[in-house]
């Protein structure tokens, strides 16, 4: 085994340290991924409920165990590329604690759905295999479907619910970007290979607005106004 | 689909009772051993540690959804199934929390390989297919080595700690035996079949002294007295 394999087989080594960035980024949101499923699952009111968000969170392990391979075989420690980023993640994670278990789906929905469109648009400025890894691992492990339906019963239920998740979908979406300005502001990787890849500002508006879109038919989806 | 398969495919169908709850605690356990996990990874000391738990964690839900394959074919909800024995895998769980890393990591090799040898002489009773299956679900997932390691090491660096740790598996054993035989006292279904197939005391009395000699192995490959 060589101890440092270039970024992509074709040979694009381009934004290398942006790649290891995503990569640790990603590898570190699964991780905590996988602990907020895992806790949101003894929220869960029926047996049923908690052995389906435990099998989502099993699919966010699997997720970090395929971008970990993709780092070591660029001769890259998982913690050396997680650890820039654990403050960040951590400070979103410890400032949107669910207080129940709608909060934790409207979380895992609008939360997730944002991330994975943010780190989606990132993709399309790296390399080819690394994209299509990113790619498969942002893919929905089929929470959406059940969050969607769990809170619009709910909803249904009980119409008052629906403000009051429309603000902590607010609060949760904020919280994002207060924490990834941070990540910016101390990381320039990502920042310059999105500023160079898009070539100018006008394709960034354009990017954020697609990011914008999508929140807000996630938001309807469940019923929540934006 | 036909609502209810029989327990085997040969069309054994004795103790289907009993085979239903050693479906069901099986599936709870793992539920809560896939919590547990989830929990402790939170303890350990470096990133590559809690993602090495968080995959063992992932490999008990892998586990619950082939327990829950098998209970669906029966024609049983999961809920049914497991709810007898929340109780006493709660309580067993509640009264034996983890307060750091090692007691977390003696609890996952010493008590889930006490539990594994326990379910595993019981799964000697039942058909075939469900044997197979329970002993395929009751293998170790990586953890006992790691485990192992982990705790050796630190035994090592701080020799104090083998009798701590020592008092707390002895602790562990205790509220397992505590627990298992209240179970026993509401549900017959599992004890039955045992006693049904062991045919005499001493074949149960041996089956008892091959889980104790098991436990007496595990601590001493930790390196702690009995």
């Amino acid at each position: 085994m060589t101890p440092e394999v270039p970024v992509d087989e074709d040979g694009v080594t381009a934004h290398r340290d942006a790649v290891i960035d995503l990569l640790g980024v990603l590898m570190y949101a699964e991780l905590r991924a996988f602990d907020r499923l895992a806790e949101d699952s003894r929220f869960a009111p029926t047996l049923d409920g908690r052995a389906k968000l435990a099998a989502m969170a099993a699919a966010e392990v699997g997720h970090y165990v395929a971008l970990e391979r993709r780092l070591r075989s660029m001769g890259v420690a998982p913690e050396d590329a997680m650890s820039p980023f654990t403050d960040a993640i951590d400070g979103f994670h410890n400032s949107t604690r669910p207080s129940n278990w709608y909060e934790g789906l409207v979380k895992a929905f609008v939360g997730d759905g944002f991330a994975a469109d943010f780190y989606g648009e990132i993709a399309t400025f790296v390399d080819a295999s690394t994209r299509e890894l990113v790619l498969s691992v942002l893919e929905d492990t089929g929470h959406a479907d059940f969050a969607v339906r769990e809170v619009r019963s709910a909803i249904d239920a009980d119409p008052q619910l629906a403000g009051r998740l429309a603000l902590w979908a607010r609060r949760l979406v904020g919280e994002a970007l207060t924490q990834a300005q941070q990540v910016i502001a101390e990381r320039d990787n990502i920042a310059d290979m999105v500023i160079d890849g898009a070539g100018d500002l006008q394709s960034i508006g354009a990017l954020l607005k697609r990011i914008s879109n999508a929140h807000g038919e996630r938001m309807r989806a469940l019923g929540l106004s934006t």
